[in-house]
C-alpha cells in the first residue's frame, strides 16, 4: 500500500495584471483567448508527464504533478516562454493532504517576490517527492443534468445552480477533508483528496443536496500519477451509471488502498 | 439615445456528454484542450464581430452578440464543425434584459430537441435584432487583490475567497437586475446588465463587501457592440484605478444613454 | 471593369534567427510548433479581412491585403505581439503586377533596417491601395493525384513530383508574367497574377507538363479581395473536374474583367 | 556503436481530398489553418516521444519515429480524432535507409486501401523497431542568408533562391544517399540520412552551390532518437558558426558512431 503524498504545483503567470493593461487595456477577447490557449498547452504538458491541471483563476493554475522532477518543471516553464507573451513562475511542494501542499508550494513562490513584482519572474522554487507518493482523486457529476437542467432551465439559471453546488461542494470538501475542487465544465468536479473512504463522499454528497439542492455521483481512483488516478476515477463514476449507485472507488482503491 | 436591447446567443456542444465516454471515457486533460481551445477559438470569431463569449459551462457558452445576424452565426457554426470534431448548435434571442434574452435564446434551442439527442445536431434557431439596440457592460475587478490576497494567501484560498465574491455578484445581479455576470479569470468578473445606473453599481458593491467581504471596482460602458462597451468598461474601470473612485460609467454613458 | 492591383504585406519575424538559438538552440519541434501556429493565426486574422497569407519561409510570409489599411495592419501587428513571443514588421505595398508589390513591400521594410537588426521591431512601412484595385488568383491542382501518385509510389518520391511541379510552375509564372506561385499543401498551388487570360494559363500547364511531367488543372477568380477571388477559383476549379477541362475562369472573369 | 535503423512513420489524412470540397468548397484559410494546427499538434505529439515530424505536403507528412511503438502511434492516432474533424492513418516501417523505410511505411499503408477510399480510415499497419536503431539527422543552413538574400533581394526572389538551393539539395541527397529532405522554414533543411560521413556532406555542399549557387553548411548529429540526434546537429551547427567550418558532426559522430 503506497501512502497519499500530493505534489502540487502553482503555475502563475508572472506580472500578468500591469501587462494587461500595457501600454493601454488590451481587448478582453484577446485576453481570453491568451489565457485558455495558455491552460491548453499546459494541460497537455502536464499530461505528458501524467500530471492534471485546473484553470483556477487562469492567472494563477493549480496543478498536480506527482512524478515530475525540478527538470521536468523547467522544461514546461520553458515551453510558455518560448511559445507565449508572458512567462510563469512555479512554486513546487508535496504534502500529506492537498491543502498541506497547495500552502507550501505558494509559500515558495511568495518568498521570492511579488506576483506583480516585474523582477520576479521564471522563478522555479520547491522540493519534489523524491520517493513515490499516491494521489486520490474524485470525479464528481450531476444526476441527470441533461434532462433536469439543461433541457429545462434558462442556460444562466443552469449554470448557477451548477455553480452552486459546486461552491457547496468547494467549501466543505476544504474544510472537512483540506481537498481542493476543481469546476471542469459541464457537470463535473474534481476534487484532490487524499485518504477519504466511501463514507466520507457519501457524506459529501449529503451535503451538498441539502445545501445547494444538487444530487450528486461521485468515481474515486488512487494511483502514483494523477492521469492513472483521474483515468480510474473516470471509470468508476461510468461504474456508478451502470450500477445506479452514488459512489464508485477504483478496483485498487477498494483493496482500501487510499 | 439609443435602447438598451441585449442580444444574447446560447452556444451548446451538441451531444457532448455522450461523446466523453465514447467508446470509453477520454482522458481528460484532452476534454480540458479540446473545451479550451474551441472557447479561445470562439472567443475569436465572436469578437470579430464585435461580440463577447463567456465561458460559462464551457458545454455551454453564453454570448453577447448585438450586430452579428443569422448569416453570421452560420459562419461561426461551420467555422466550429471545420475545426473540431464536435459540432454546435445555436440559439439566439434579444430582450430588454440579458435574462430575458438568455431564456428566449435557450427556449429556441430548447425546442428543437434534447442537448443528447443525437439527431439534433447544427441547430441554429432565432431572431437577431433587426433594428440597433445598445450593449451595456460592467467590467468588476477586486481591489488591491495581489497584496491581500495573491501575495499573502495559498492559492486557493484565494480562488476561494475569489470565488465567494464572484458567486454573491452573480446572485445579486440575476436577482435584482435581470444581468448576467461571469467570471474571467483573475479577480475579474463581467457583468452584462441594461439600463443600470451609479447607484445600482454602488449598491452591488456593498452588497459583495457584506457578504463575501470582498472590495470591488467597477467600469461601466455602453455602446452598440458588446465589443466597444466592453473597451469603455475597461477604460472607465482603469480611471476607478486612477481616480481612486469604485464606480466609473464611460463618457457615453455619463450622457445618460444607459 | 475593375483595373488588378495586387496589394502586398510581406510579413518578416524580428530578429527570429538569433532568438532559435537563445540562450542555446532550441528544440526544432517547439520552432515549428510556433511557426506553424503563427502561420494558422495569421491566416484567421488575415482572411477576417479577406486577405489571403501564404507560409512561403515561415519567418518571412507574403500576404494579399487588397482592402487591408494601416489600421487594420496595426491590429494584425498587435495580435501577434499578444500572443506569441515575437514580434512582427510589415511592409506593404500595391503594384501593377504581383512582383512590382512584393519588390516594393520588401524594399518598404529594408528601408527601415536589417531582418536581424535587434532595434527594428514592429515596423509598418507602406501605402496600402486607396482607391479599389482587384485581384487575379489561380489555384492549379494536380490530376489524378491520388490515383497517380499518392496510392502508387511512396510518399517521398510522391512529394518529390509535386514539388518539381511546382518548382517549374513557380519559376514560369514569375518569369513569363510577374506572378507569385505558393504550394499550399496536397497538390495545390495558388498563383497571385494579374490580367491573365485563359491561353496564358494553358501555356503555363503546357511548360509544367514538359519539364516537370505534371498535369495540372487551373481554376481563375477574380475579385476585389482575395478571400473572393479566391473562393471564385476554387469554384471554377470543381467545374474543371465536373467538365473535363482544364482551365476555367470565374463567371465575371468570362465576362472579361480580368 | 550502435546501428542506423530509420524508422519512418507516414501520416495520412484520411479522405482530406473530398472533405475539402464538401458540401461546397472550404475557404482555403480555413484549410490552412486546419493544416497547420494539425502540423503543429503533430509536432507537439511526435516530440513528446523524442520524434521528429515534417510536413511535407501537409496531408500526408514523414515522420521520423524510432522508439515509439504501435501503442504509442495509437495515442498520436487518438489524439488527432480527439481535437481534428479529420482523422489520420498511419504506416511504420524501419530500414538501413531512409529511402527504405518511408518506402515500406508507404507500402503499409497502399495495402490497406486508398487515400481516398471513404472507408479506410484510421488505420495503423506497420512494426516498429524491436532491437535499437539509431538515427542520423542533418541540419543544413544557408551562409549569411540575411545579409546576402533577406536584406537584398525581394522576399520571392529570396524565397526562389532558397527554394532552388533546396531543390537540388533534395534531388542530390535522394539519388545519392537514400536520403529524404525536408525545408524546415527560413533558410533550414533538415536531412535524414544514414551513415553518412564527412566527405559526403562536403560534396552535397559543394553540389547544391554549383547547381543552385546557394553556399550551404551543415551539423551532423546521430542518437538513437531523431530528438536528440536533431539537438546534436543543431549543436553542430553553432559549432560551424564559432568555427567558420561547413561541416561539423557531432561529438559522438567523430568518434565514428554514424
Ligand atoms: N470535462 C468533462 N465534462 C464531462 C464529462 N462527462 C460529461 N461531461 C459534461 O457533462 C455534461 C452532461 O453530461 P452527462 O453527465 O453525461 O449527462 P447527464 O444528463 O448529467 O447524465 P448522467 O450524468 O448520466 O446522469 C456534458 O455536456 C459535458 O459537458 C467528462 O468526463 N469531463
Ligand atoms: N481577464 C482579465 N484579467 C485581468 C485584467 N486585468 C487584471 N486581470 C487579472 O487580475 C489579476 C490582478 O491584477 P490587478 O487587478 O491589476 O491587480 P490588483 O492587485 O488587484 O490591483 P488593483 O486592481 O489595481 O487594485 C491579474 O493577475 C489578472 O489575472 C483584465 O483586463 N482582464
Ligand atoms: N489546401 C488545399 N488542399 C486541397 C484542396 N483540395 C484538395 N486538396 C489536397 O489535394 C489532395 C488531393 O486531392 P484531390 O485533388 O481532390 O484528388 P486527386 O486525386 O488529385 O483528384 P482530382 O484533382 O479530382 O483529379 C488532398 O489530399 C488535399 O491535400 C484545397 O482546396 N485546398
Ligand atoms: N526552423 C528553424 N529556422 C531557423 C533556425 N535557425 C535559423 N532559422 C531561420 O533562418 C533564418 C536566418 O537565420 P540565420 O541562419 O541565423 O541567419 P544568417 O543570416 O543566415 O546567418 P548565418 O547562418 O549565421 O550565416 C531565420 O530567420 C530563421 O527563419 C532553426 O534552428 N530552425
Ligand atoms: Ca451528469
Ligand atoms: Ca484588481
Ligand atoms: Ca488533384
Ligand atoms: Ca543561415
Amino acid at each position: 500500500m503506497t501512502r497519499t503524498e500530493t505534489q502540487v504545483t502553482l503555475i502563475q503567470i508572472d506580472n500578468y495584471g500591469p501587462w494587461t493593461v500595457a501600454p493601454s487595456p488590451k481587448r478582453e477577447p484577446d485576453l481570453q483567448t491568451l489565457q485558455s490557449r495558455l491552460y491548453a498547452d499546459l494541460s497537455q504538458l502536464v499530461a505528458h508527464h501524467d500530471g492534471y491541471v485546473f484553470f483556477t483563476r487562469f492567472d494563477n493554475m493549480i496543478a498536480v504533478t506527482n512524478g515530475i522532477d525540478l527538470a521536468g518543471h523547467r522544461r514546461i516553464q520553458d515551453a510558455v516562454s518560448n511559445r507565449y507573451p508572458v512567462t510563469v513562475s512555479l512554486g513546487v511542494a508535496t504534502g500529506a493532504s492537498p491543502r498541506e501542499a497547495v500552502g507550501e508550494a505558494t509559500a515558495n513562490l511568495q518568498a521570492a517576490g511579488s506576483a506583480q513584482d516585474g523582477e520576479r519572474t521564471e522563478i522555479l522554487r520547491g522540493d519534489p517527492l523524491c520517493e513515490e507518493g499516491a494521489v486520490q482523486i474524485a470525479h464528481f457529476d450531476v444526476n441527470d443534468a441533461t434532462s433536469q437542467y439543461t433541457d429545462e432551465l434558462n442556460a444562466f439559471e443552469v449554470f448557477r445552480h451548477i455553480d452552486r453546488g459546486y461552491s457547496a461542494l468547494l467549501e466543505y470538501m476544504y474544510d472537512a477533508h483540506d481537498s481542493l475542487s476543481f469546476f471542469i465544465g459541464g457537470d463535473n468536479v474534481i476534487s484532490v483528496t487524499a485518504g477519504l473512504d466511501r463514507p466520507a463522499f457519501d457524506a459529501a454528497i449529503d451535503h451538498v443536496e441539502e445545501t445547494a439542492g444538487i444530487e450528486l455521483k461521485v468515481g474515486v481512483g488512487h494511483d502514483l500519477r494523477a492521469g492513472d488516478a483521474g483515468m480510474a476515477a473516470k471509470e468508476a463514476l461510468e461504474r456508478c451509471r451502470e450500477r445506479g449507485t452514488r459512489v464508485e472507488v477504483g478496483a485498487s482503491e477498494s483493496a482500501g488502498r487510499a
